[in-house]
């Protein structure tokens, strides 16, 4: 147990909370902190020990693991506090969903100050952290991976390779933009269904084992009924809720102009979303769009 | 044999020769029709008897399939030729893919003469008809489905019911606009991600396994390396031709139009292939719509 690195775990909500929570059970001595101070009992009620400031968590540790927010949080926090505070040669693990811009821009200055960087944000939400089955989308250098993958493996069961610096942002919102897309037009298809005449289950068979299948569909299903795992049967609560997709459209549209990429649907996605999310559905199932289709709000 | 129904096969273009063929080979006495002397040859050449007229194509036969190319072409058949000539409670079995008002008023029509009356759209395109592994979408009377269903085996490996009359065409219409929509967000984010720095591989490994898991991306990928049998591995050969899914869009607009359905990606995706196939790419495959995307043409 002695020789695993010493993690600072930077970052305790709904997220970073279980994660921290899997890494302390598999043995891991972490430095936790989060400005929040219920975030910081429940991570002490949980057995992690907590410190008061970001430098703490980043002094004499092996990894620095941020789960933040935003990319202005996560420059914010590596620019201020956490760069300087860290011994030569840590990991700089940033597992929060951020811009890939500045995800590279993280990157470069933590390499910048003598550090190692890779990128891995995730998949699977609360359920997934918890279960520690969430799916890591990886950006990092060769020489690190099996020092990552080591670590990562407590939190998730599914760890992705897909490039270097950025690219593990790069993939999930690719990834999402493509999510977002298939959801609505998922929600399409069944609301003209329903004024066609046809049932949810008949639709619903028939998508499923043909052209138009997709995760949005057979997975979260956005009637009730065909999945009973959808959030669609429990009134919509999430699962994933709409701020986020809102969120990781809008880190899509970002990545779309930086790149000077005309993706129409995907630039529509985003903006039905966001005033999906906007009028009152942020908490929402990002499934429960469906109901702004079929009554024309959007 | 003697007891199997006789079929008057009107339409043996693309689709329906290959269809028509299965049948033959099923042992059913077939009376073909084609307006094009080039299609009558070649069902002639399988062995197929063929016969001169619509009407000799209906007179004392069990049932009457139509394989034509729009439900104008249908409507024009049933009432000008054959609902006349065929004896009374004969099957009308339309497998052609129109319009969903069309299919319910050819229906309408049908029983008024006297007859019975099922839909029943096809997916599987030349490839499914030539090996009899067509998907069928069904919309008929109960009281019908174990006689429709022996003869539709012989066509397809897959039947499914999706209600009464013009609920094949509903879900086939449904199914088909979210295929579109899922394949310009497919092609979409593979463009993205291009521009990101990610390799297809990558991409399409996080994609397959996560939450933007589609047919479209893991059966007709739109990029050429990771599914070797996907259209895009043989410079977008369909496949699936753009000119169908822009028509099949077309009467996803028109039922979006009648149901009063406001659908902004499925209205998004019809403009999107009706533009891609009207430039010149009517016989590519859809998934090439790629191309234009990351020409920034669309």
């Amino acid at each position: 147990m002695s020789d695993k690195p010493v993690i600072g775990f930077l970052g305790l909500g709904h997220m970073g909370l279980p994660m921290a929570i899997n890494l302390h059970r598999a043995g891991y001595k972490l430095k936790g902190f989060d400005v929040v101070p219920a975030a910081v009992q429940a991570a002490q009620e949980a057995g992690i020990e907590t410190v008061d400031t970001q430098e703490d968590a980043a002094v004499d540790v092996d990894v620095v693991l941020t789960m933040f927010p935003s990319g202005k949080h996560v420059l914010e926090a590596y620019e201020k506090h956490l760069l300087q505070s860290a011994k030569p040669n840590t990991l700089f693990l940033e597992c929060s969903t951020i811009d890939v811009a500045q995800a590279r821009q993280a990157a470069e200055l933590a390499v910048a100050a003598g550090h190692r960087s890779a990128d891995a944000p995730v998949s699977g939400g609360v359920v997934g952290a918890e279960a520690g089955s969430l799916t890591f989308m990886l950006g990092a250098q060769d020489e690190d991976l099996a020092e990552i993958t080591a670590l990562l493996e407590h939190m998730g069961k599914r760890i992705v390779h897909c490039g270097g610096y950025g690219a593990g942002q790069a993939a999930k919102v690719c990834n999402n933009m493509l999510l977002g897309i298939s959801m609505i037009g998922a929600a399409e298809a069944f609301v003209l269904g329903e004024r066609l005449g046809l049932e949810h289950q008949a639709l619903y068979d028939v998508i499923s084992s043909a052209s138009g299948q997709c995760w949005a569909v057979t997975t979260n299903c956005p009637v009730p009924g065909p999945v009973p795992t959808s959030p669609a049967n429990r009134e919509y609560q999430p699962g994933f809720a709409a701020a986020l997709m809102a969120k990781d459209l809008g880190l899509a549209t970002s990545a779309l102009e930086h790149t000077t990429t005309d993706a129409q649907l995907g630039a529509l996605a985003a903006s039905l979303y966001r005033k999906f999310s906007d009028e009152g559905n942020a908490g929402t199932d990002f499934s429960g769009i469906i109901n702004a289709i079929r009554e024309g709000t959007l």
